[in-house]
């Protein structure tokens, strides 16, 4: 794989091992769809990017620069996916977040996902995690680089089958999915899990928030446990990069792709939020 | 600072950003005090290390292999430090653990840190943190690279004359200090907090641990809240380059160095545990 990167805005492909995103995962990261050279959602990206900077202190560069160097990275690609990744710079050994440190940026380019298309109309096949997310709310929500609850959960199972996986807190409330967020729609209502203490806002989570409103449909923040996802009417899953993928099945119990999530699919798409296909 | 290093056995000071410990904090690491070219306590990290490596289904390294590079890293050491990270190697994006990928090891010295000599005779003043250890009993005792909350809670304080903070758990037990462990004497017995939800199994918390079973003195992991901090004979800080460290003052409350604490310490300094000073 040869794709391009930048680093602070010259070509790079390594980084100094003193950066505080390998000794510690301080920095945050963006997933950012490309396609036909354009950058999905970039200002609900950046709007992120810029909490988690508020979050841990970290200075948030010039945004107008990072679209530049962002554009420069993915001007030859026709679809693909473009990674962001932001760390507290490099500093001396030891916690402390010296203040001195000047944040490193690191956009790179990757192969597009090749996932089945049915996919998208058949829906896909979701098993249960055993690793569970720890509750931070300090932490919660933002894209940042600690990230070893999701490799753990990914790495539970390898039936190519299974498409994703669900994850729950310590609670045993669901949460999210190891890569995606989830809604489910209960009695024609529209939910998702609250990600105050555990979990990412999913910038598609918010766009299909942002959908619902735009078509009036009822939507609310929810608490869920695996019954409520049991009774579910219909169950989707989305992100950057596989916009949204209907669910068929939890385990072994079955559903069928559904009219709303086929009618919010449809929305972004049109919004240009996700990709086609 | 040009402090030698190597990765992979060879010289280097920069790693490619395809590394899963940049992208999602996968790995491992350890601070290993140096003394006259000496590796303090190597066996115990090895040891924290192997069950590291079991927990994130990494490859351990040959050990033999690590030594060797370790020993070369620091030949020329006085005192310093010596920091061993283990990532899982560069792979493709997304969070699966591609079981192909093979373990970056790195290995660097850094200064020894120049703390103020009566730290360790008349002890240290201490903070609370307002940043929580999360519970999660998959990713608790070892020490893995995902240390946001370390980072957080770390950068609450910059007073020079407050030496270390103690972060609580969600249910506001107290854990760890931000890089060391807790110690209590509390009606003659020697306690420390259980770390199987939360926080390090840190090498000299094993260490005094033993001490104790050695020198006869009553030990045990306990619950501890705020205020069997407060009703503690005596308290002490305990790390791989610290030593041990007395507390003097958790906010506004006192306490006076103790003999206990004392003893533990002479007898890690004798044992080759922890530099003498």
């Amino acid at each position: 794989m040869n794709l391009p990167a930048l680093i602070n805005g010259q070509p790079a492909d390594s980084i100094a091992i003193t950066d505080r995103g390998l000794q510690y995962g301080d920095g945050l990261f963006e997933t950012i769809a490309v396609v036909d050279g354009r950058l999905l959602c970039w200002p609900e990206h950046m709007a992120r990017l810029e909490e988690g900077c508020r979050r841990l202190s970290l200075l948030l560069p010039d945004t107008q620069q990072l679209h530049d160097e962002a554009q420069q990275v993915a001007s030859d690609a026709g679809r693909a996916v473009l990674k962001l990744t932001l760390t507290r710079g490099s500093a001396g050994r030891g916690y402390a977040p010296a203040p001195a440190a000047i944040p490193n940026r690191i956009i790179s380019l990757h192969p597009w996902p090749e996932y089945p298309q049915q996919y998208h109309t058949e829906g896909v096949r979701v098993r249960l995690c055993t690793n569970r997310l720890a509750s931070n709310p300090l932490l919660a929500g933002i894209k940042h680089l600690n990230r070893l609850e999701q490799v753990l959960a990914r790495g539970e199972w390898s039936e190519p089958d299974v498409a994703e996986g669900l994850m729950l807190d310590g609670d045993g409330n669901v949460i999210e999915g190891t890569m995606s967020n989830l809604f489910v729609v209960r009695h024609g209502i529209l939910e998702t899990p609250d990600v105050v203490n555990a979990g990412i806002a999913g910038i598609i989570r918010g766009r299909v928030l942002a959908a619902a409103h735009d078509l009036d449909i009822d939507a609310m923040i929810a608490t869920l446990d695996l019954h409520d996802i049991e009774a579910a009417e219909e169950l989707f899953l989305c992100n950057s990069l596989i916009g949204i993928w209907p669910v068929r099945a939890v385990g072994d119990k079955t559903f069928a792709p559904g009219a709303l999530t086929r009618r919010l699919r449809d929305y972004l798409v049109r919004q240009d939020w996700i990709s086609p296909d």
